[in-house]
């Protein structure tokens, strides 16, 4: 047995996947074949997660058909809603509600088939969302409407009003953008999960547990919060320079696996521009972009050994905001796009499926003798 | 970039770790240093708790003080209690109702420290499984006891009555025994969760949805089921060479890591020696103990090139019925004691963190440009 210690299985390739394609020196992103850059604007979400678990795009027939599928998944019930309102007035973070919510998605279903866990999962995703958000708000819920698109009935629940098709065209290419990025932590724990046959739903649960951590998840808000406070100062080369001279790392910027500059972040960026113009909002989408220039210069003359560019962190922000999302809902906003990818990495694991069980080391003390109590 | 595929990640190291040795070849067992066969049937479940939390056998008072810790932490709250009662009416798995329990178990809690959460983690868990079984019974359930250690209180809950001290016994010789196991699927994924400096509520609830699954969590239940169909027929031999004639595996033996019998089986062994003979119900214990004899023997006829023994699902499931505990909630029982275990282990996780995130190899479709609905 090989005791060479591997702590972040960093290089240690884990699967193999139809899913999507990483090429980090060029900056790519390849969902099941498709750029990124043209996926991102062009799709519905429904399109996507047919691409996704399919491998091809869908007939305009089947994109009906799973939009209805997943129109007649969406609700969830008073105990779960019971719960997310417990969740929202003492305050839990998004991502505890989503977590609590996503565990008890499987009541109020008879036993079902893959296939269809698969659609149900995804489904609730935004109910629970937006439940726990309205009853953060002190609001009542906003229930699901069956004859809308799911991006747009995402945003339908939030305010109980018809969304812009700006907004929605925004969100879409969101959810479209950050569905799959190989083997993440993520959507390594949902594979970890099914490897031993559990359910799609405990995967989906533990997916949520781990996407809440500041080191995947990240920090969407806080670069909101950044980027706010460089508008008011108008000061973009001060925050970065004071930033860097605390010896902090700067956020938005720089990637565990891109070395060029995050292909998200060209997607993104385009959708808020059509967004921020059509909002007549364009100032505070303009000093971002200054603020991008700025900081990717001083970036470049402070740490000349590695290049660090946006990140999809930074235009998320920045475009989920113009979306009308409140920043405390950003990460679980993320999930309801990344569920998608999630179950379709799932499905793919089980397809060819063997137990995930890594070793370990063990560096702790040598056999010694039980101490009866009287002799401690 | 490597792209050796490890897909089970067999023999990848992913941790070291102070907290549990397994000596596959010999047939052995550490906690902290301590051999599983003395640990056992000797310490309380809290002595052992505070073990592979502090590497140490506690003092009396800390036993003592860790104890009405734990019973202070018990309580769940009513819109939790009403998820578990919609669980058991609509019968879902002990596991989903476990899942979905813990899932909320920072509901009715103020925000807390790691310690706390460990507690809070820990002690909830007998809580969660007793009210949704209760409930499964069509009755009321059973608030839990400050004064009962964790064991007892777990016991008494499921019935309303005090146990007696053979099934106490009976039942923390289990806890002690299976508490820790390396690093097992559910471990790891409790690991990974945290290692994105996510929450220890997040880890325990992905963990037990991985322990859900029947290649980790075992069929401890069905084990249960063939020895009492062999008790009845009296035929253990033709039990036997039915099921490995039909070219099936035979529950209750071999295990992925032991080549020798799996240690823990003879702890367990033991405690339902004590148990059943208390009982004056020896017949179907030794019923039991002749089939391990016959088909040992068996299997090395039928499989002579791998030494197939009695793993710890075989004595589980003889222990655990003795105990009074039904089989429905075998696995969550597994639970109730493996919790410890991944607290511990998220603990030392977080202690020298390194994020967790595997590679993938991308075998699918090659750039692909986006077609239009119409011309698809």
């Amino acid at each position: 047995m090989a005791n060479t210690l591997n702590s972040g299985l960093e290089g240690i390739t884990a699967a193999e996947t139809r899913l999507s394609q990483i090429n980090g020196e060029k900056g790519e992103l390849l969902i099941r074949g498709s750029p990124i850059d043209e996926l991102g604007g062009n799709a519905s979400y429904e399109e996507t997660v047919f691409l996704l678990l399919n491998g091809r795009l869908p007939a305009a027939e089947e994109t009906d058909e799973l939009r209805d599928t997943l129109a007649s998944h969406r609700h969830i019930c008073d105990e779960v809603q019971a719960v997310l309102q417990r969740a929202a007035r003492e305050e839990k973070p998004a991502m505890d509600a989503l977590r609590m919510g996503v565990a008890a998605a499987n009541l109020g279903v008879a036993d079902q088939d893959l296939r269809e866990d698969v659609h149900r999962v995804i489904a609730v995703f935004p109910t629970i969302v937006a439940a726990y958000w309205r009853y953060r708000q002190g609001k009542e819920r906003v229930t699901p409407r069956d004859d809308l698109r799911h991006a747009a009935n995402f945003l339908y629940m939030l305010t109980g009003e018809d969304p812009s098709e700006a907004r929605v065209a925004g969100l879409e290419t969101y959810l479209n953008t950050v569905v799959d990025h190989g083997l993440n932590a993520s959507t390594f724990t949902a594979r970890v999960v099914v490897s031993t046959e559990s359910d799609l739903i405990s995967a989906a649960t533990a997916a949520v547990g781990t996407l809440k951590g500041p080191l995947h998840g990240g920090a969407p808000g806080p670069v909101l919060e950044m980027l706010r406070e460089v508008y008011e100062t108008g000061d973009a080369e001060g925050y970065v320079r004071e930033t860097l001279d605390a010896g902090e790392r700067l956020m938005g910027f720089g990637h565990r696996v891109y070395r060029a500059r995050d292909p998200r972040a060209a997607v993104l960026e385009s959708a808020a521009t059509s967004l921020y113009t059509e909002k007549e909002d364009i100032e505070f989408f303009e000093t971002a972009q200054e603020f991008e220039d700025v900081a990717t210069d001083l970036l470049a003359e402070y740490v000349p050994d590695r290049r660090l560019e946006t990140n999809v962190e930074f235009y998320t922000a920045i475009l989920l905001d113009g979306v009308g999302i409140p920043k405390d809902i950003f990460t679980t906003t993320f999930a309801i796009s990344r569920v998608s990818g999630w179950m379709a990495h799932a499905l793919e694991q089980l397809d060819d499926n063997r137990l995930i069980r890594p070793s370990s080391h063990y560096v702790g003390d040598t056999r010694r003798s039980w101490t009866p109590v009287e002799h401690r």
